[in-house]
């Protein structure tokens, strides 16, 4: 870069992009005084010139293909805020860095499914790939675990990385409502889209977790094997009874470290109240990690909306405008083991196990026998009231088993005639 | 730097010089393979060479004077880490920066009183000060400010910033004991000194707010100019009182624009039970921010000990090995603001007061008669049994009303014979 200012062009003026011209116009002064130059908005790209987004776009070239920013002589960084995992976003993503162009991007879904392809293009072309705004936008945690804890041998990670998800548990939590109560709020205030399933069956949280495995163990990122279970399942009476217990039902991306294998789940687990990840609320985001010289760290912020992910996006510029480099992964590509993933049988957990069953005699021992059968212990057991004949919800706190016994436990459970429907099983989290 | 290696000298080996040579002789490779570069200790220095400290020193050139490393042509950055705000500290300091060598330190005294000087210094020089270390190890937090959350202007930060006070406060709230009781259990287990008042007193806390004031304003290091109290007077009684009343008492150091004036406090203050800072428990540190576009932002972690000071040590140099450079305080020292510092009346808050009082007709009376010359309201008042003649607590949760007001007011209330003891009063923060 050998401009007077750090040129930008930016592809997408969705909420996040409209939100970065915001903030580089609201702010211009402050980065170029941080930044040690300006971070200067050349062109911007979007489908609809026309559409009112409450920013004034006149000052910059407006183009519809943001494929032709990527040659530009006068570009230095392509801001992608396209969004998808494939087409036009990973399109300009390789032309980009191909033509020597840096790029800063909030794409998770793109970079856990094709994150290391780029990641050695970049390399190989010496510019930066950037994407702090990709991960819990308001925590800056990308430069955290890239630079600032780089130091730690780290063994796991947990984090709340869905501000949706979240903010439906929050509610049910504060309310005692049912899930597809709260979800219907949540569509209606624009806090859930209206196909959900991205957000509460996990996927958009496993996406942000593939980088933070990637990023904690220095392995190549494995989207692909990501036990992932989302939070349709969970009741009001699942919260009520966590409660009880002394948790509060998250839903949390984690990753650890089992001997020499990885853990990679996305799952509502039970969190242990008076814990800080427990008491995070609403759309807030945070991420808890592990590392053998720092011990126990946690930051949280807002997890999405053009604020904080603005926020993000400007601070990578900022990095990129003063002239600090650092690898997509901390580190070479190169040098990216490949995991060897835990599987069920090696990831033991303490469980909470939820059942309907028919109020009749010998239910509770058929369980008991299933249960003994794969040598798994009962730690405590609630059955509020009695109704002979009729469903009653029993649930029972399971002593530390392996995944893949309890959920052998559990098909062997379904099929008994008594048991309703299918049982709920949480891992428990005692951080 | 033009060494295939980034070579250091360590100036200090206590608990945190020991950690740092553990942290690198531990992650020698892992270090190597993130910052591009091995980080090579070359020499070392201390008082007394023979101590065991538990690690193998041998590799390293060993000298009494760390002053001698500053004109070594094979050290690049000198770690000082031996402390203290005057004397060898700042003669090594200045030396290096003198000499065109990076400095990391971990000395939050020693910037907080000179910390503009050495600034200005390094940046005529064109090395680096780095002191990730100097506040909250565990917590990237100065990276953070100069870096993650660089986009954004912040009007508040709020921070737990000393360990010792935290532990002796949670313990107070954990057994119901006093404080002298568990200062000494604390002096004890060495989580205190033997002269606490370094700690108690507040006056590490503020070195390390003078810091995040200067970074999160773009103002001028002013330690002369924080509001500071420590927790000496804090009772258990007051503790159960806060508890009582939905708050756990916690020492902050808050940093925050009031218009265009800058407050810096550190005090024990009651915070809402349910945030996130009321739940840091320990001897951990967190600071919480706000910024304009990035909202509420968290984080927390060890703020002391050999492994997360030597993990924020370590971050520093892997920036340096990995050649990246952010100014001392993130933008160029002559573009810093004198901060106006806002005064007792601008400062407004609600309070809560605990008095002493001879339990005799009258007293509240006197009492609400000097609230009312001040035209402070009362929200609600506690006072439990009955004891004519005897001294009681009495303890009122008062409006929103002026630093001044309440100040004035206290010493008013000091003067009636009836109120038996000094007055505590207290900051409330509903963050």
């Amino acid at each position: 870069m050998t401009s007077s200012s750090l040129r930008i062009a930016i592809a997408g003026l969705g909420t996040v992009g409209a939100g970065v011209v915001t903030l580089i116009q609201t702010h211009g002064d402050r980065i170029a005084r941080l930044a040690g130059k300006p971070v200067e908005i050349v062109a911007v790209s979007a489908k609809d010139k026309t559409k009112n987004r409450g920013i004034d776009l006149t000052p910059y070239d407006f183009v519809e293909n943001p494929l032709l920013f990527t040659s530009r002589p006068d570009v230095d960084v392509i801001v992608e805020l396209i969004g998808g995992e494939d087409g036009v976003a990973k399109n300009l993503l390789e032309q980009s860095l191909s033509n020597k162009k840096h790029v800063v991007t909030a794409n998770k879904a793109l970079l856990a499914k094709h994150g290391l392809v780029l990641a050695q293009m970049a390399e190989s072309k010496g510019v930066c790939l950037s994407y702090e705004a990709a991960v819990a936008g308001g925590i800056p945690i990308i430069k955290a675990m890239k630079e600032g804890f780089a130091a730690n041998d780290i063994d796991a990670v947990y984090g709340i990385l869905n501000g949706t998800c979240n903010y439906i548990l929050s509610q049910m939590q504060d309310t005692g409502r049912d899930f597809a109560d709260v979800l219907a709020e949540a569509q209606e205030k624009g806090y859930a889209e209206r196909d959900p399933s991205f957000d509460i069956d996990g996927i958009d949280a496993a996406h942000k977790l593939c980088l933070l495995t990637t990023l904690a163990f220095g392995v190549k990122p494995r989207f692909d094997q990501i036990d992932m279970t989302g939070i349709r399942a969970i009741t009001a009476r699942d919260i009520g009874y966590a409660r009880e217990l002394g948790y509060t039902i998250k839903l949390l991306g984690r990753a650890q470290r089992i001997g020499g294998k990885i853990m990679q789940t996305v799952e509502p687990c039970l969190v242990r109240n008076g814990t800080a990840l427990a008491a995070v609320h609403g759309v807030f985001n945070a991420v808890h990690l592990h590392g053998d010289f720092v011990g126990h760290a946690m930051a949280q912020g807002r997890g999405a909306g053009a604020g904080p992910t603005a926020s993000a996006v400007v601070a990578d510029l900022i990095d990129l405008a003063r002239g600090n480099r650092v690898l997509p992964f901390g580190l070479d590509t190169s040098m990216l083991t490949d995991p060897v993933m835990a599987r069920p049988e090696d990831i033991h957990a303490r469980h909470y196990l939820h059942l309907q069953v028919l109020d009749q005699p010998g239910v509770i021992a058929d369980l008991a026998a299933i249960l003994k059968t794969y040598n798994i212990s009962i730690e405590s057991f609630i059955q509020r009231g009695r109704d002979p004949g009729q469903v009653v919800s029993v649930v029972l706190m399971i002593h530390e088993t392996s995944r893949s016994a309890i959920r052998q436990a559990v098909n062997d459970m379904e099929k008994i005639p008594s048991v309703t429907a299918r049982p709920t099983v949480l891992s428990v989290v005692d951080l």
